[in-house]
């Protein structure tokens, strides 16, 4: 079993949680992959540099000098500081962006209404599959920036939750793949205001339901319905879990609210 | 025959010179490694967040915010678009710092009479080779930044000429391999105001003649016994020549000075 793991910006921007999440995700066994997403970081340096980030409709703006400051953040400074963190955990890693190896190809969002700059979209298609199994038979373990490339030269800022769930899909037509987002929640809760209405499992046939009894809360919606599209589409789990929960699934067990078929 | 690139800084700020000297590199037959140095970029972000840069004998401090724009300068923007651009050109590059994969592997420098903050060094014992030609069989050309770490989760800026020599030695001790050091210059003139003056061949036995002989430009001596200590350890041969030059040698011959033993 393939366990690909996305975290949180919020998770990375502590670096005692990090540290504890890094030694954590080195205990997962089996090969594994770690997706992150950006932090504080990249605003911080737009703040600093006066970069004026646009945003439209609650998303950002990809102009070139934000871009440059996404790749530098991303790619850069976290992307090294985790797998050298890893490193010290004896966790095998190596840090990309989709550039390296062609692994992450994407294509240019298209101007519509909104032009968001320099954002790339990507399909599992264009997840180099055969490349990261051929790094798992290495013992190496792939962490992946939220960074993507369009395969003639120009590199693009891309979410870091769909690149984390095309990676799983592509993964999951090879060898079982499971995908665990990980973030600062206990996983979805009957209750948002009680931590301890965890819903620790999730069918896809109890979905639709549990969608319309409005248990869910608005800012979930999206997750869940991009996880069971993973399902469907061959990922065998999607976790929704705390970052600090992980240690759990490290040695065997569950953790969060697990989604499956 | 393997071949490690060194690139200077001065190609990779002008974006038409990176270019052609990645397209040209992309020629290069069999396995090959680019590193890269700095360019202005690190210096021009430092002036941009107002961290002040203090030189001690003509090098550079790295304290922990300089550390981080080297990070984000060199392994952030600098090595993901060289791997992009290389990928354009159909070279199948992945972009490392040392902390990937625990390819390069340093130890912060001791401090004596100066301290130089988070400055790593390497030696050929540190370079993990395995990787590197398990790479190789993959069909991977690595793209090093100057960037290292110390195996205990703490990244260091290291000098780029000193990561490519001690590469090509690592390379050298299980393949044959050579080094070529691409600037903005000729190669090794006789007389510096004189570019058709350049000596196309310096063995070994000759180097310490032509050295006392005055001959050499004094900026060009640490390079020259820098490149004259690679070939005692192993590496077949040396080149120091202009990075347009690059293109006669991806043709097969040779260009700028070339050194051996």
């Amino acid at each position: 079993m393939v366990t690909v793991v996305k975290i949180s910006g919020n998770v990375i921007d502590n670096p005692v949680f990090l540290q504890a999440f890094l030694r954590d995700f080195a205990l997962l066994p089996g090969p594994k992959v770690l997706v992150h997403g950006g932090g504080k970081l990249a605003t911080q340096l737009a703040e600093r540099l006066d970069v004026p980030q646009t945003m439209v409709e609650g998303r950002r703006i990809t102009d070139a000098e934000t871009l440059k400051i996404a790749v530098m953040s991303y790619a850069g400074w976290i992307n090294k500081n985790v797998v050298a963190g890893l490193q010290a955990q004896g966790c095998n890693a190596m840090g990309f962006c989709g550039a390296d190896g062609n692994m992450l190809r994407a294509v240019k969002r298209p101007v519509a209404s909104i032009d968001y700059g320099w954002v790339g979209d990507i399909v599992p298609e264009n997840v180099h599959i055969q490349l990261i199994s051929q790094l798992f038979e290495l013992g190496i373990t792939p962490v992946f920036s939220a960074i993507t490339h369009d395969g003639a030269g120009q590199l693009l800022n891309t979410n870091a939750d769909t690149i984390a769930a095309v990676t799983a899909i592509a993964i999951s037509r090879v060898r079982p793949c499971r995908l665990l987002l990980c973030f600062e929640k206990k996983g979805v809760l009957r209750d948002v205001e009680n931590p301890e209405s965890l819903i620790s499992v999730i069918r896809s046939e109890e979905w639709a339901a549990l969608k319309a009894s409005g248990v869910v809360h608005s800012g979930m919606l999206p997750k869940l319905d991009n996880a069971f599209a993973a399902i469907v589409q061959g990922v065998q789990s999607v976790s929704i879990m705390h970052a600090a929960d992980l240690v759990a699934v490290a040695n065997g067990g569950n953790a969060g609210t697990i989604l499956m078929a």
